[in-house]
């Protein structure tokens, strides 16, 4: 039996019912599910005008609405309730059909419900959707994975919800097989961290070392936005400073509690580049830097620590120093995205995904938390040359960093000098500095294993691994 | 069935007969067992006058060849191998047995493995064992988790073979129930790439910025290793850096390939941390730049970004800079003990696993990689005040970082300025100054995640979560 609907949404909460009405308003006809059928009569009670909507009671009612090859979008909770609402209507599905679980699922899992649901016959497409609630429902950068022939059921519907960047392409592509959709959502999410925590060591630098108040600040976000750092978040940092709480009058910033919270994508994208051996420190301090925020005891403990007391600059060195951190924030924005192109990179090969990066910039021009003109950039670095080793080696980037780099170096320096954290900041340029460096201290480390531990090494001049008989003579003796 | 033996081994791999061969010079009658037979008559031959062995062939006879209770370390590959390994031997033992695993197990395997088998009445004792090879023979540091009733039995042995600190102390102890002597063992590894990432940055400014040569560095470290700093690992520096290549008369430390390994360890430990939500970004660091040095392709793709020229300085200035690396390197190793001592709490509390921190302290003081006598002063602070919040807390700990950071501060100016990496020294200091300091600019990450995602904030000035309408007028309503 099959029924009229285009597409089915189950999970009815408020990222579920925009998804549904943005098919709907897109001319989709609609069939609605929910485990409790109150939220889907509230959504025709309040929405149902929007477009052709389809309620349903029960599982198998809400499949036989759906038109074959059926198209059915799951929105709950990731982990065990994901499980459990795959398992209530895989049963009731037929070979070709097409589940879709647009939650933010750990990769891993969606790999593995994948390869489940392969073996019925039914395409299951993990696929990442960023934009937040008004994203769902106005247009989201959606990152599909899942097989290639899913993708030609389902890919025409997605480019009609999606976003569209300022050239009008739709931000959706067919990322990859299996959980390349989900992964390449987790280290967008890990971006999106270290962004932010650029942005918040850019606000500290202008509060702290150069003495402004939180609407200055607004008004140096603002500008900033009006050139190369042009993006979605560095606006609505100008709007969150800006704003003054009503309660007390004072900068908003100022009333709220310093205690970031995160919700785990951030973790899992740092863990999982940890197996796949990518560094992504800058991701990783962002997601420290939360944790430690929200430590009250410790921090409590340790406000008495000497540091240095650092004095405001005057109005013209402010000036010139906020054009400076400018500077810094740009450069190790370039870095972020190094490391998380690289991790993706990595992810690919690592499951054979085959991703495309320059398309996984695209479709991150809109939609998303992180969209900013600076991903065309990206785009055309890509574009240019698919096999870039790494952002970095992109000629208009490593031009730019150059160029930024002694603005980066002395915004550091004031900050270590005034006890201000860049552990952002900082790392970026750690990792910059390193990746360039002729010789690293990494011989002395791998030495040192081979002293305590026979792990051996290798050798700057000729093949092979050696091993240095510390506890005698010190010969080199070749390695097993 | 009962034997004679005291105690057992199985798997006699170099660890495996190091172990039996400590045991059995300690006055242990020690049953020995290999998967095959050939490497157990290899000890018997090469080693059998050192003590009281009992070789045995089958699993069999290995079991009939113990006392009872029956005391059997396992001393195979972590992972798959021990599962087989207990497999076989578990239906061999009677109620208040104790299998002891010796390897690098990840301590959930050892949360998981000492359920199942404390369901037979049989105890699982997942130990850390530190210190190599050479100190699995001649006493290492040795970190036992399970009940207290298997310390019981086994402790007694257990302090015969450890290393003794200074003052006579064994160095080992019971840590706590089930994982937590792999989850301790895992920290402690995770603190060792911090130490040697941190040596790696003292050792490359010396060289860059100091312009010393390897035979002056490890003089450097010699001298070093008189004071505060005295330890394993930089006496060992010291030995590497002043060691000549035969083979080309240059400085070993320069015909060694600049790319360091890991086994995994490390990683364990910032994953581990990261679900615990404990910033411990020196280990972090560590990890990724051993893993960074390791990518040759994209090293070699950025060699030519552009970077600072330094200059060495001259002899007086370079004695000066040593003398402020020091410091540098001791308020740097404060905080990566200060994060790996906080995560040791944290995996205590998280798991119930009541850990003394200044026992742990005291019994790394021998056998283990990580020795020094800094940490004579770590159990100080904990036996001193055990709710210690965090080492920085202590008061010697923060007078001598106090007294350091001013000299912290100027090397990573100058490594800041000279182009040299130090991503260890950089988000040591970027955590003391985000620990001690009034205001976090997290109040503006969480904003941020109230303005796109709606996840609400907690105000300065009165309980409950609040959420801004930051889509309309701005009002601020109470959250959920």
């Amino acid at each position: 039996m099959s029924g009229s609907a285009d597409i089915g949404v189950t999970g009815l909460a408020v990222m579920g019912s925009n998804l549904a009405r943005n098919f709907a308003r897109h001319g989709f006809t609609v069939a609605l599910h929910n485990r409790t059928k109150a939220k889907t009569d509230a959504l025709m009670e309040a929405h149902g005008e929007e477009g052709v909507f389809v309620p349903t009671g029960t599982a198998e009612e809400f499949v036989a609405a759906l038109e074959r090859p059926r198209r059915l979008v799951i929105m709950v909770k990731a982990g065990e309730p994901t499980d459990a609402v795959i398992a209530e209507f895989a049963p009731l599905l037929e070979a070709g059909d097409v589940i879709i679980d647009g939650g933010n699922a750990h990769f891993e899992d969606t790999r593995r419900r994948e390869k489940e649901l392969r073996e019925q016959g039914i395409h299951f497409v993990g696929t990442g959707i960023s934009g937040g609630e008004e994203g769902a429902l106005n247009g989201p950068s959606i990152m599909p994975g899942g097989s290639a022939e899913s993708y030609e059921s389902l890919g025409p519907l997605l480019e009609q919800i999606a976003a569209k960047a300022k050239d009008g392409t739709p931000c959706t592509t067919h990322i990859g097989p299996d959980g390349a959709g989900h992964f390449v959502k987790m280290v967008h999410n890990g971006i999106e961290y270290a962004d932010m925590q650029l942005i918040a060591e850019a606000y500290h630098l202008l509060r702290s070392v150069a003495g402004y108040e939180p609407r200055q600040i607004a008004e140096t976000f603002r500008t900033w936005n009006t050139g190369r750092l042009d993006s979605y978040l560095i606006e609505i940092t100008a709007e969150v400073l800006a704003h003054t709480d009503a309660a007390t009058g004072r900068p908003f910033v100022d009333v709220v509690a310093d205690e970031a919270e995160q919700k785990g994508t951030g973790r899992w994208t740092v863990q999982t580049a940890l197996d796949l051996g990518v560094p992504v420190s800058g991701i990783a301090e962002a997601v420290f830097a939360r944790s430690l925020s929200g430590h009250a005891d410790l921090r409590a403990a340790s406000r008495d620590l000497p540091g240095p007391t650092g004095s405001a600059l005057g109005e013209k060195e402010a000036a010139a120093f906020a054009d400076q951190v400018e500077q810094a924030l740009y450069a190790s924005k370039i870095v972020s995205y190094t490391q998380g192109f690289h991790q993706i990179q990595a992810g690919s090969d690592e499951y054979g995904w085959d991703i495309d990066l320059g398309k996984v910039a695209a479709i991150w021009r809109g939609g998303c938390i992180i969209r900013a003109a600076f991903l065309d950039r990206i785009t055309d670095a890509y574009d240019g040359r698919p096999d870039l080793p790494s952002l970095l080696s992109d000629e208009r980037f490593a031009e730019e960093i150059g160029a930024a780099q002694d603005d980066w170096r002395a915004v550091i320096t004031a900050a270590v000098a005034d006890g201000v954290p860049v552990p952002g900041f900082s790392a970026a340029l750690a990792y910059y500095d390193a990746l360039r460096a002729e010789r690293l201290p990494a011989a002395l480390t791998q030495g040192q294993r081979d002293f305590f531990g026979a792990h051996t090494y290798r050798r700057t001049d000729r093949d092979g691994a050696f091993h240095t008989l510390w506890g005698g003579e010190r010969n080199e003796v070749p390695a097993g």
